[in-house]
């Protein structure tokens, strides 16, 4: 595979071809873009923002190779000027954003650049392919966490993620929301967060039989041995383990945990525990594993199911039952003065906006407010600077304090947003301000349109 | 964001603790690996095979570098002897597949793998990844195609793609299946792919004056000027494009095309088309865009509403109806004897297998046999050898020959199967040897639990 990740070429053909016109009529004051949802899907009460600082990487690095210049010379749609222009281009603008974790609904800015025109042109479609997915993911793993709270969850979901870089933004964003840790190793080493494994089917498959692949394997690995026990006959498998696990305690090798992949996960967890307590084995975990959503997760969790920890993968990382959001990069001002798009069903609110936040007394959500960024509303302002002429203020966040954070974020929940099922919507409110500005801009528009320029 | 998509360390730690199981019990036969497709998802009538020449590549570079063998050292899981062990590790071994563009059906295997244990055990994490989201895009890309035939269909979905990888892959499997091209500059020059592009409402937005803006985008890409319609009023600016085209006409300049993006894009491009005709400019195009999906399309198509291309991105990249696959990499043989994994709802089929196809007088698919290897069935082996002792057999398939294949195999689909619509589910049959041998192996897995090793 072509390494593509921090490639300025991985972008829409359109941003160069907008840019070389920028370019041909001189184009290139302060622009002002936010990112946002239109709506939520209808089976996420909340979104949890997450992204942040892989955006603020990829724009502290953002810059044209020779290379690639020269590959894009070779597509012939751009002229020899325009193309040395780019070379000398930086991101140099500013960055005022919700801090990951945040929680977050329609409508709400979670993220505007500030920038010369081409800069904050060029960057929208890497920029929103980072946002939207980490985003997607971490509301999705942030209801797994609220569905089975006092579970470990392992993100292992590498396999069928879409692509590299989506196994390693899962990992990532399901970390942040509250998951424990991942089964991919580059994530781990990456981002530092705790890696987990077991062994796989195969691995079973491969010894003539299953006791001998359990033993192998818990003498090398003797600190860390999770047993896959469903290749063949789970409950039989459970029976082996504890005659395994009486044999290697002479010598001083335990075994830490078994995992449960298919069949009646809870039936199967609540036979293997007595099967292994009976034994006296209480310090073997059951984990278990096998196309796990927040429902199934929940259900075992209030089955009393004795399943320590889950690892989940495809439903989290594609977040099956919702894949994609609505969500869209938008100028909204230019040269000072507001913009907006009014195409029918997606108009957007116009001018650089604030989201102030109202808690009630229980600390819980109350209300939200979409004002315009130098209104003063009740409450706290969501959004803060992260970047000004393209260096971050302080420290790049660390992972570890967006989680603590995201926690916090999750218990502000009222009570019907925590469900799983669908709640009534959490609608922001919109400042009087902003809807008269839209009207505004609205009536200068319709002015326009009846009195062409030309 | 970090560089991950070669990365030999992109794979699940068990894959790596299971490795160093192998190496201690010494453990390396050969071992044969099958991956498939258990069930298809409800809403898929058959799968397009995909993403083989990026394993294919990925398996010709295998091996670990200094720094990352320091990397796994870190992590405290491995033994010295280990990492030393994973110095001069290769891939070695042979594939057989079949080739990229193939439908294919449940069960069926597309790709085997038969190599040394460690080295079919270490791929297999991002083997899967690899191949199932090209697949799972190929499959749905297939449907649009069939449901616009005769239309210019374009990737635009890298903002919502999943990750920069998933933006890549997608846009080279919708091209395999019959799409004209992508908007992705990257995927265009690395792939060889035609890279389309229009304009952005940020760009619109960014003019004082919506004539403008489609002004200095035409000088600006005098032979590639798709203007955006519908930022403000879509059939006014219909009037505006008619203005500005003749005016421009006089100065050589022509305008190619417009698209629509909101709206009933059907009603809208009626009403577009006969404005343009009005005045001449029967060859200006119109391409359309805005979450459509393959049934939006087909409705498109039958109504003979007058758009030529269409602009498709999150719901054919992210799969939205069926965003994963229930796929599985499964060892099949070790050391010469058939292996199978009996976990409920998931057993698998022992042994190196082969699919056999029998296609109708009208060159339609007929019947599908999955047999052994070295079995003779009536009709086409799917699947034939692409490398041999880690050395591709032949060129690297090009890309525009699987389109090709791709396009025939969809000629070869019954008619039933080719509809969007669930047809009842096309079922392979399995030889009598095959279902003879996993009678064996159970019974004798049957006689082995009765009578513990140990």
């Amino acid at each position: 595979m072509s390494q593509s990740c921090d490639n300025i070429l991985l972008t829409d053909l359109y941003e160069l071809t907008m840019l070389q016109a920028y370019f041909d009529s001189g184009m290139n004051d302060v622009a002002t873009f936010e990112f946002f949802v239109r709506s939520l899907p209808a089976r996420r009460n909340f979104l949890m923002a997450a992204g942040l600082e892989l955006v603020l990487d990829y724009l502290c690095r953002l810059g044209f190779r020779d290379s690639q210049l020269a590959e894009l010379e070779r597509t012939g749609h751009f002229s020899p000027r325009f193309i040395q222009s780019l070379e000398s281009l930086r991101f140099t603008g500013s960055v005022d954003a919700m801090p990951e974790g945040t929680v977050f609904f329609s409508e709400e800015p979670i993220l505007r650049i500030t920038a010369p025109l081409r800069e904050a042109q060029i960057i929208e479609s890497r920029l929103i392919n980072l946002i939207h997915y980490s985003t997607l993911v971490a509301s999705k793993a942030a209801r797994m966490v609220l569905a089975a709270p006092d579970k470990r969850l392992v993100d292992f979901g590498l396999r069928r993620a879409h692509g590299s870089e989506a196994a390693m933004l899962s990992a990532r964003a399901s970390y942040l929301a509250g998951f424990s840790g991942t089964a991919t190793l580059l994530a781990g080493i990456r981002y530092g967060i705790p890696v987990f494994g077991t062994m796989a089917h195969s691995y079973v498959q491969a010894h003539e039989h299953e006791i001998e692949a359990f033993e192998h394997f818990v003498r090398s690995q003797p600190d860390n041995a999770v047993l896959l026990i469903d290749t063949y006959d789970t409950e039989a498998a459970a029976v082996q383990v504890v005659n395994l696990a009486q044999r290697l305690a002479r010598e001083g090798l335990y075994i830490k945990g078994v995992r449960l992949d298919s069949g009646n996960l809870g039936a199967h967890a609540r036979h293997v525990r007595r099967t292994l307590d009976a034994s006296g084995l209480r310090q073997i975990s059951i984990l278990a594993s096998g196309n796990l959503d927040e429902f199934r997760l929940r259900e075992l969790a209030h089955s009393d199911a004795p399943i320590d920890g889950f690892g989940i993968g495809t439903r989290m990382n594609t977040s099956a039952d919702a894949p994609y959001l609505d969500c869209a990069y938008k100028l909204t001002e230019y040269m000072g003065k507001p913009r907006r798009k009014r195409s029918e069903g997606k108009a957007t609110w116009p001018g650089r906006k604030q989201v102030f936040r109202r808690l009630d007394a229980d600390g819980r959500i109350e209300s939200d407010c979409i004002a315009l960024e130098d209104e003063r509303q009740p409450g706290a302002a969501l959004i803060a600077p992260v970047m000004h002429d393209g260096v971050r203020i302080g420290a790049a966040g660390s992972l570890d304090a967006s989680r603590d954070r995201a926690r916090r974020e999750l218990d502000s929940l009222p009570p019907d947003l925590a469900e799983l099922e669908p709640a009534t919507a959490f609608r922001p409110n919109v400042s009087a301000a902003l809807v008269e500005l839209a009207r505004q801009l609205d009536a200068g528009i319709a002015r326009e349109r009846r009195l062409p320029s030309r």
